[in-house]
């Protein structure tokens, strides 16, 4: 038996203590692992256990908690509802649509929010990632006025109803504030914002910055920033907000489409990575998410530069997006990470396959990412902020996943390959920060299904 | 209200009636749907209905079942399996491998397989598919002997145990017995089996052909018939096979990896399209299986035949096989239907929605498949001989699946989109030739997980 800073008990402070019959440990998947906890953290881990009476049993496979790098929690509103065949792409004349089709409805849909719906919408939302083994969300915010662009009274309105959505749904936020501030790129000129972008717009990166300077860190809450794009942000903005985010984490969505690379080379002779790069924003901090269209230039700086990338395999597919260069960044060095973007799906597992499926589609070789390599992008916590998260040790933030082992989906998979097996339907136990917030597969609060059924009706009807 | 064919109760036969919130007619998405049910078939269907007291209650949305066109029962047990870094592939000398490699960890599993265990594990993955609201499966066998190749007493006692487990998982089968002769072609040439194929063989077409006549059709069994593929069946065999199977389902694994189309050119001067074409083997009976890498020409040649496609995308991507020309095939009016294949996945909406993401992501494009394209391929049940099969209409079989509209992934959907966001774990009821064999998520034969593990640890440990 390996006893690793197990707690003495103590009066005044109950320990909690769980014991798994498997449990993905740094060093591997280990058996009959007891696990105290106190105050948020694992304070003891004992491998080669015996169950003792007042433990809470996990009979699956014990994993750490998922970090979910990229999220923009009102999509998930869309599901289901953007492939209608009459969907008519007005540029093209063409039904089906694209990206920027897909992006018309999803306008629509953030002038229907309100800080109080949004906050239904999202508490359920980040519920329904925590039943999926999400344990802190990087969420990608830019819905930040009223639909005119005039400020809330509370100029943080809708960021602060995404923090409380997020804590009352158990789960730990980096609220990644995003400065939005042009409609587009187009003959080398910035765009001005849209009548339906009013909302997401500060004036300039320095409005931007004071804003965001009245939001504070908290309990299970760390405010990050984001430039939304090279699109949406004019180059002589970007300083600013690099600036303003020094310390912290700063998210870029990057290269999603070809036409954000042809519109950043129109009107700067080069590319998104280049001009980022330029303007200091690509740092150890940093996140560029997608990175579909990259050049092998462009994979060399966010290596030397230190930034990781989160990929999104499920909204990328949906999107048409196409299939980013997984490979090619992992064989640069580039860490990546995992985010269900748009939330038409919220399942974790599926991300992390996708990332090998994808790479197998487009290079017709399989085990380019292994079961491990694959953990290593599902736990990124660092990259949201939390480094004292995604590992099941002594002095962590005491996260757990429990998977069913023997459901019809995970029967017969090794432990070690789960991720091919799994779904988010198999996971019965989540445990952020020492607090149980899903038992037996279920939320602390409740029927999530009926919650989002109504939080999207309101926004939706 | 609309009523049709609704019977009269007769005292000898009692009439089974349930009552759809929602269900998917011919004529569309249509709520308060009453359905009778007598030996089997769908005997009064009213719509604008109240329901009565005896009536068996469906709140979800119910949707006709669905058609798997394309199984291996028995690769159900390397899910989860085949994804080690240390597989090694001892052709090229690379970790990951490939699908030749995935296929020799194939081999060694078929070579454990006996009547009896492969009965065992057939129930449960023909339980699991039931659950996962497939009503009729096309099981594609191939392990007809004893390892060495001696033919059991009964010569057809691995079908056999095929059709039982069907029937008992509660499912409508076509065991398409499949002619292996071959251990490939090189240089022009066609090789022997291996020691590890000699089980799949019958000495050649003739003796196929005197075996399979053994078989016959019974309530839910078809028998089909299937060439393995160009590579496993030498050209001079082909036309043996399809006099035998003269007005049965014929399907055949086609152009799945490049080196096949390599292979069969170099020994043929042709592809495996044109030589199967060339030998009478595509008719409107014949369904070809995956068809992944295929010409123009390969493409007109299916169109003008008549005959299908299986798409079995899960696999493809898992395989690393590339993606198949779907929107190539279906502009030039080919039926697509969906397999599952080797069972590493088994969820039919998964199946659906990916050849349309599969297709956004080579294309660009959102939208070549509508929903109700989607549909069409889910309930591909003629293309394996039961033509009454697929629709919710007076007549047909009666067939019925339930699904969760307002679980963590369904909840918001559109109903008519529900194939982009449902899961097999959102299926409730299932309803196969009038028998309800799923209830409440829970197939009649008990835990299926724990049926899984327990067969699979017979074959693999």
């Amino acid at each position: 038996m390996s006893l690793r800073g197990w707690p003495r008990d103590r009066d005044d402070t109950p320990v909690t203590s769980y014991f798994a019959a498997q449990a993905q440990l740094p060093e591997g998947l280990t058996a009959n692992v007891r696990l105290a906890i106190d105050e948020g953290r694992f304070t003891g881990i004992a491998s080669e256990a015996q169950p003792h009476r007042d433990d809470r049993l996990l009979p699956g496979i014990v994993l750490p908690g998922f970090a979910n790098t990229h999220s923009h929690a009102f999509h998930r509103a869309l599901r289901g509802r953007t492939h209608d065949s009459r969907t008519h792409d007005s540029r093209t004349r063409e039904t089906g649509g694209t990206f920027w089709t897909w992006r018309d409805a999803m306008y629509l849909l953030a002038s229907r929010l309100t800080p109080d719906n949004y906050h239904r919408l999202a508490t359920a939302v980040f519920a329904e990632m925590v039943l999926a083994g999400v344990t802190s969300v990087g969420e990608f915010h830019y819905v930040h006025h009223q639909p005119d662009g005039t400020p809330y009274p509370d100029p943080n309105a809708m960021g602060a109803a995404l923090i409380s959505a997020a804590r009352a749904a158990g789960l730990r936020i980096t609220l990644l504030d995003t400065c939005y501030l042009s409609g587009g790129l187009t003959n080398g000129r910035n765009l001005l914002l849209t009548p339906a972008q009013q909302r997401f717009g500060d004036g300039d990166a320095a409005g931007w910055a004071r804003r965001v300077a009245a939001l504070h860190d908290g309990p299970g809450v760390r405010i990050g920033a984001a430039i939304h794009s090279v699109r949406a942000v004019p180059a002589d903005q970007l300083a600013t907000i690099v600036a303003a985010a020094a310390g912290r984490p700063l998210h870029v969505h990057l290269s999603e489409q070809p036409a954000e690379n042809e519109q950043c080379l129109a009107a700067y002779g080069v590319t998104p990575t280049m001009l980022l790069d330029r303007c200091g924003a690509l740092t150890p901090l940093t996140t560029a998410v997608h990175g579909t269209h990259l050049t092998s230039a462009d994979i060399a700086l966010l290596a030397r530069s230190g930034s990781a990338v989160s990929f999104c395999p499920t909204t990328e597919r949906d999107l048409a997006d196409g299939i980013g260069p997984a490979g090619a960044l992992a064989d640069a060095g580039v860490p990546l990470t995992l985010g269900t973007d748009q939330n038409a799906v919220i399942d974790l597992f599926e991300e992390a396959r996708a990332v090998e499926l994808h790479e197998r589609l487009s290079t017709g070789r399989r085990g380019r990412f292994s079961p491990a390599d694959l953990a290593v992008m599902l736990t990124a916590h660092s990259t949201l902020g939390w480094p004292d998260a995604g590992r099941i040790e002594v002095g962590a933030r005491a996260d757990l996943v429990e998977v069913d082992q023997c459901s019809v989906r995970t029967a017969g998979a090794d432990p070690g390959q789960l991720v091919f097996a799994a779904s988010a339907a198999d996971i019965r136990t989540v445990v952020i920060d020492g607090e149980q917030v899903v038992t037996k597969g279920r939320h602390r609060l409740g029927d999530i299904g009926a919650m989002l059924a109504g939080a999207i009706t309101e926004v939706t009807e």
